[in-house]
């Protein structure tokens, strides 16, 4: 592209054509009217959408590469905790100007980030205004199978996967524009700006899992959400909930704050029955750890050794 | 809702839920980390996505119940110009702030027209930002069939449903603030707020059309893009072009103009072989009217009884 301002369609053509994993089940891509995709024999589809906005998920100024990867990475998250195969996603990408050189960056990290969890971009739209990111992903389910947030069952287990509270953490650096970076800053702000979706982890609790969710709101806020899809209660032991050296080390005093209630951490929360634990954490490809039980009906959520606020359960858009 | 600044939770489960046509193929709706839906046997999934932005694809003020109709009706138009019966789809919207009035207003519009074209809201996300609507919408296609751009051959006949210009009409009547209103006026702008996606004829098509593409850049720009694609020319005759009486009385000088390079209009615009119109023209749910032909290679497309200026050709973003 030598144009420094091309049209939607060069934008289309130049950026976004064969971006992402070729797995030949695409069987008409970008430029037609819509995207023609083949489907497994006997597959469910499962999908999602997520908007991110600038000045609202992440900061004015973020650079185009982690635009990319947090539009994605939270999108494929949701796909993660259904336990779903992911195949497939769409674009819809809303920007003031249109600037090959912002293009290319968010492009190139979108491939990236694409190419490594497996999944094509089909389709998409570009459109002008203020810098909005739409990212709906697709996957497979087995016809008999799904992990919802409805189906915990008193007695099992309450687990997490990887380490929380680093995202709020990371956004807390990059907010006070922490001038001294080092490797725990680009840790944390890393975590914020680049999710993991446990797409493997999800895809193995279909066998073993009760219910799940990904924290994208917060610790205490997403299982209020999976204790009342499953009418049940959790209690959770605060001193087991998994924290990172990084976020103890530079928030010391915040970090089990962090952990509970800051969201984009977009690990998974799951329940199990106690039999299936060890199985699980002999073939997770990230370390899942439990922090408390289900407990019986009611749909509260307890916190023991932590002063619970309940002002502070999250992050609620419009609030 | 006693709330007038319901939270996001609340305004999905308050406004979206059970939204569109009741199928049967969702599985799991909106209230999870993602959707899952049935596929009918040996289809293929068709989708595209489609973002309508304030000030930008409408003006700003508009009602909501004209945000839902044009966002819905635009993306199904997708569909329709592939041949796909239409399914489902998702919805993600970005609002400066929750707004209940709004809401209703907007959600009410959607399920009417959803219900109209049979397809049920399954999945969703919303944020805090410029007013901003992005729609997916997925349908199905036989595993051996679809419309696309790149299938016209020469000597077929060039045809478009319905009548082009009304909604460019009707956007210039809005824009105008034209005071008197009157019938004309109100049959243009609906035409611009309400697009009335031609899915059965795009069905219809399957069976013996060649290409299509939806004319919502105009019928210059979209007749090239088809040309492009199916690597033909295509030779218009001005005089043939369809034009409502409404358009014709409130813009007799423009109305040509209108119909060749307004955009909105989102009529289908085909081929098919000269032997398989006259059965095409007594099924079709909506007038469809021969404008021309499909000339030899050269991917021009050239207006018989019009003065062609090369820099109308319609509508493109960014430019």
């Amino acid at each position: 592209m030598s144009d420094s301002n091309p049209s939607e369609f060069d934008i289309i053509q130049s950026f976004f054509s064969d971006l992402g994993h070729a797995d030949g089940a695409t069987q008409l891509g970008i430029g037609d009217d819509a995207a023609i995709v083949r489907i497994p024999v006997s597959a469910r589809l499962c999908l999602s959408v997520d908007t991110v906005v600038e000045g609202v998920h992440f900061p004015a100024g973020t650079a185009p590469q982690h635009v990319a990867t947090r539009a994605l990475g939270s999108a494929l998250s949701d796909l993660a905790a259904m336990g779903a195969k992911a195949s497939h996603f769409t674009l819809a990408l809303t920007m003031p100007k249109s600037d090959s050189r912002w293009l290319k960056s968010f492009a190139k990290a979108l491939h990236d980030m694409a190419v490594a969890f497996g999944v094509s971009l089909v389709g998409g739209d570009t459109t002008r205004g203020p810098l909005t990111v739409t990212v709906q992903v697709h996957g497979w389910l087995p016809p008999d199978k799904a992990l919802t947030r409805a189906s915990a069952r008193e007695g099992e287990l309450l687990v997490v996967s990887g380490t929380l509270g680093d995202a709020g953490a990371g956004l807390r650096c990059l907010q006070q524009a922490l001038s001294d970076p080092n490797a725990e800053v680009d840790y944390l702000s890393g975590r914020f700006y680049c999710p993991s979706p446990r797409l493997l982890l999800g895809q193995q609790l279909l066998d073993c899992g009760s219910a799940c969710i990904d924290i994208s709101d917060g610790l205490l806020s997403d299982a209020q959400h999976l204790a009342t899809a499953s009418n049940v209660g959790l209690e959770i032991d605060a001193s087991l909930i998994p924290l990172s050296p990084a976020l103890q080390r530079l928030f010391p005093k915040q970090a089990l704050e962090l952990a509970l209630t800051a969201g984009d951490d977009y690990e998974l929360l799951f329940t199990l029955p106690e039999s299936k634990l060890k199985a699980l954490q002999s073939l997770s490809p990230v370390p899942v750890s439990v922090i408390g039980k289900v407990s019986g009906a009611g749909q509260q959520v307890s916190v023991k050794g932590y002063d619970l606020d309940i002002q502070q359960k999250g992050y609620l858009h419009f609030d």
